[in-house]
């Protein structure tokens, strides 16, 4: 089959180790689809992903695109991942603390943005990385979200081909999708998790300590280089 | 009741007639809510239609935001309103011909770039101006969009205080807006249909067939200077 004709799958790539982890899973395929990978700039303090998104994307000989959202991202002020005023919160995700990073329909702007590429493109598949350590915190990471978001960008684009929206790490955990990675050799190492974007993983912040944990928990060797690996989880949980 | 308290309504504004009936719907509401318009710039080639935008939020002393999603549009191609290249139909919408005037899943990333303000303004609704007469050729114009779009932003923002998604004039037609904005006393003068985007109203584009007919067809005069107003309807009517 000629590389023209084999279908393609839009994959939401923001450079952490969950999407580098979906982008390993659709090149793992059979018949292995032509895939588009999706980064999208709002304006994150921890831009430094966007350069582990194409590092990730050039691994797979993935076409990759960044979006410019970050006029959107500007209007939704109020967390902590776009407004310097706000401080990250550091340790365990709890509630209180990582309601702070929440962007206000985050996932729904970007997926709806994916699937217009997708119709663009007649892309077959459109890919999203939540997995269930997101769900206490974020509501639009949750299987309620991604049913409710499949069918509203079915009915929204019905006639125009609509392309299925797939988030198949929905129901697994960070530690699940670590050894997910390992197993289909996912390039982790390229991947960025820090919210505070320095010029080497902090290991305190909360996706720090979210990526620590799932490389000891699945038994992994832990391939990134951290600030600080010596605090204890157990230290800072709230 | 103090201007802070009142609640906010984030009202869908592209500057076309709907839309500014839309508005004069919400302002003339009971209690009356604070009201922020937002138009979207999506690098349309009618990007005329945001300075009625401006004049009508301004006619309403409305907070107005323009959100820029050029980088958006420039990657959603292949539509005559955001490609050069691609030619705007004539005449009465058909099927066929109006396919090229749309861009894929415009509503939704609209709406959920509409309801991540809201989230984060807690406002208590968000107004979109999908009405009737585009049901035929645009699926996300249609009512069960509406519902599936209510559903999945109330779903996005668990927790988060949702706002309701209201399209009040998903049931009426364009002459049923001509005559709703006229109880109203909307200014229809300041609104901007043409597709084409010139210094005055085309008159033979889609959408300004579509606008001279509400008028004709609802008994009211029209306001609206079109370049050529003398080409009868049935004339290029496919």
């Amino acid at each position: 089959m000629s590389t023209e004709h084999r279908q393609l799958a839009v994959v939401s790539l923001s450079g952490g180790m969950d999407s580098t982890t979906l982008l390993a899973h659709y090149a793992a395929a059979e018949p292995a689809p032509r895939l588009l990978a999706v980064s999208v700039d709002y304006g994150q303090r921890h831009v430094r992903e966007l350069d582990s998104a194409r590092a990730v994307a050039a691994h797979y000989r993935a076409e990759h695109l960044v979006v410019d959202l970050r006029a959107v991202g500007g209007l939704l002020s109020g967390s902590a991942l776009t407004d310097p005023s706000v401080e990250v919160p550091e340790g365990h995700y709890a509630w209180e603390t990582m309601k702070a990073t929440v962007v206000p329909n985050r996932n729904m702007i970007l997926a709806s943005v994916l699937v217009g590429l997708a119709v663009a493109r007649r892309a077959r598949v459109v890919a999203l990385g939540m997995h269930a350590g997101d769900h206490a915190v974020y509501p639009d990471c949750r299987p309620e979200f991604v049913t409710a978001l499949a069918r509203c960008a079915a009915v929204a684009n019905e006639g125009f081909d609509p392309p299925a929206v797939e988030a198949p790490f929905v129901h697994l955990t960070k530690t699940d999708i670590a050894r997910r990675g390992a197993e289909l050799a996912a390039p982790l190492h390229l991947s960025w998790s820090c919210y505070r974007g320095g010029e080497v993983h902090c290991g305190v912040c909360g996706t720090c300590y979210e990526r620590r944990e799932a490389f000891r928990d699945a038994g992994l060797p832990d391939p990134t280089a951290y600030a600080d690996s010596t605090t204890t989880f157990e230290a800072v949980t709230p």
